[in-house]
């Protein structure tokens, strides 16, 4: 067992080494890859002759998420995956470890378990914009306005540059199908966060998925010349927006434990030494399990638009995403933490502060995510970081549950 | 006598109007001229020859501050002037009406008054940097050393350019000769601020110049998934950056009412909306006329300090400049204000919250500064506009207030 452990490491290493070569990625520090390029259709390449190899079948869904199978389409399965697209200048492992080593249970399970990997189009929202594109689009929870709507940094469409690439982006709504007779979902993905490291498991067991807004605050307010401006002269639209960072930390950590709230980026204008900011743009990333983020947004909200009124300046809030928190298969996550349990490594069971496909899986299918430990929490950055042998005890685990749950 | 101000009325605002023709500045919008580009010295040689029209004698201080008289240099004599560079887009009022105005004095005066003007190279710091260079190099408070790490956006040494100009800068300990001889100063400015719009005055005599402190404040933070990082593990680089925006407010207030204190530059790193900041960068201005700027930015400086440490984070805080306040002269501010209240118009006596070059010049000259209104305060900005009506009105006050100090 050891040495099929260490095996299995080996060969995850070696396909998470493999797919960080120039073909698969853009220019530029550490992985970059999305939606139709050549790095991504590369990337697909290469799981499609592992599959093949293996003698599964490989299909992709109209907008190219893609299949593979050991039975037929829409026969029952167990499935496995992530996504193989990266956030711009990002790591090796976030999503492609899921790939990798759904590929990896494939190899080791051969046709002893009915199974069917996806790779999900589009996770990162590097190429168009719009995180969880692929997953959505199977769940039916894109409209067909929406997705003409969408464009890449250079005004492409999507419909445009999926056709391009040789997809059927007008059969969207077919996408579900490639969920048909699944009987569970589990996804492996780094975790993103030092929780594993800094309390020394090895393993998550993932059990809800946090909801989240994400959103856009202005603040406009006057420019105007700092050393000739007396204070009660101002309407300075910066101390707005420092507040609103302020009292975000305050109305979060007065709400559940779970919920967390970030400004990410925050600039002013016109931004120079000498002159009071006439306008402020911050950006909103709140979410809890409890759903609690609804709250803080909407007390955050509140408060930025009295504090703006107060100095005569206008607030401005532009939601991106709303989506809710997802909770994870009771079945599932209980196959999941008997397989861990048994498998002798320390684990632990937690909620996902980011973001997943498998929150959108989980409408249909009974599912749970499996999180592996990253260096330093370390993530979205070319320092990414993983060990394979956690990796390949997930595997273990992620397939003892799965023939667990396909034996009920 | 109300001909009389028309008259001088039409002229200053030819002269500002010309001076917004294309040769006069970089292209884009507004006004853009600094040191040494083919704007700047197109704006010299406007001047040189209105002044030589003038029988002026016309000449430079090693640096190229500009110098017109109509006495031989070093000989009793009344100065007036400002500079006439520009921000980069900024506006066709800031300094450049100062030395327009002391145009349309010489003009009016003729050979009645020995005057000197001067226009103080590269106060708006476009071209190197450095706020208030020539004024500062006229009163020798720049050594060798500092004006030889001076360079501009392409790297181009100051001194470098100077000489290519045709300057001497290596010459430059001697620049304060233009000052010799000189009996008293007034330097006419737009407000740049609204208190003379607001409270209806049309002239504002100048008593003091507020010191200042420009700095550079970074806070040094982890960068971590907005979404998977708990806010007990977090060390949010932009919380404590907000927290000083807030609390800069918190202290001016709680000190003397002229003191001022402006965040107008705030950055987060990498800002992304769901990576917790790992950097802030923010810019600090802070004035007063008291000297409690000093206090708040040394009370601020330790809120920061112990604010990053409490989270595990290293402030750096990088200071720009550091300037004094400066009193006028009283015998000018008061020979000022007794022109004023014998023009009739309505005037108010205020403190300047801008620098000036006057802050230099009055370490050695009795000087003062005289303002008139622009519109809403707005400066630095292409829509920066005056009344050319006020200008002639101040350069009237100017001359009567240069007159009896001459008489003296």
């Amino acid at each position: 067992m050891a040495s099929d452990l260490a095996q299995s490491a080996r060969r995850i290493a070696a396909d998470v080494e493999a797919l960080t070569g120039a073909r698969y990625t853009l220019p530029g520090p550490g992985i970059t890859r999305y939606a139709y390029t050549d790095a991504y259709e590369a990337t697909l390449d290469y799981f499609r002759s592992a599959f093949e190899a293996l003698g599964f079948e490989v299909w992709s869904d109209p907008v190219g998420t893609l299949v593979a199978s050991n039975v037929a389409p829409g026969e029952r399965a167990f499935g496995f995956g992530s996504h193989c697209d990266s956030n711009r200048n990002g790591g090796a492992w976030d999503g492609t470890l899921g790939v990798v080593s759904a590929l990896e249970a494939c190899r080791i399970a051969g046709d002893s378990l009915p199974l069917r990997v996806i790779s999900f189009l589009e996770e990162e929202a590097s190429g168009f914009g719009q995180m969880l594109l692929g997953s959505r689009i199977v769940l039916g929870a894109v409209s067909d306005e929406e997705l003409a709507s969408y464009e890449d940094e250079h005004r492409v469409p999507f419909l445009e540059a999926a056709e391009r690439a040789g997809y059927r982006p007008h059969d969207h709504a077919r996408a579900g199908e490639i969920l048909d007779g699944l009987v569970g979902w589990i996804e492996l993905h780094i975790e993103q966060g030092r929780v594993l490291q800094d309390t020394g498991a090895r393993l998550g067991v993932v059990d809800a998925i946090a909801g989240y807004v994400h959103a856009d605050l202005s603040v406009h307010g006057r420019a105007d010349h700092a050393g000739a401006t007396p204070m009660d002269f101002r309407s300075d639209a910066g101390l707005t927006a420092a507040e609103a960072v302020v009292e975000l930390e305050r109305i979060v950590r007065s709400h559940s434990p779970d919920t967390v709230g970030t400004v990410g980026a925050l600039t002013l204008g016109p931004g120079i030494i000498n002159v009071i900011a006439g306008a402020a743009d911050m950006t909103l990333d709140i979410r809890s399990v409890s759903g609690d983020h609804e709250k803080v947004y909407a007390a955050l909200a509140d408060f930025v638009r009295r504090r703006a009124e107060a100095r005569g300046q206008r607030m401005e809030l532009r939601e991106r995403n709303r989506v809710a928190s997802t909770p994870m298969d009771p079945h599932v996550v209980e196959a999941l933490e008997r397989a861990a349990q048994i498998s002798g490594a320390p684990w632990r069971r937690m909620a996902s502060g980011a973001a997943h496909d498998t929150q959108m899986v989980a409408r249909r299918i009974p599912s749970a995510m499996l999180f592996v430990p990253c260096r330093d929490g370390i993530s979205h950055a070319p320092e990414e970081s993983a060990d394979p042998a956690d990796a390949a005890l997930g595997v273990q685990v992620m397939l003892a549950a799965a023939r667990e749950l396909l034996s009920d």
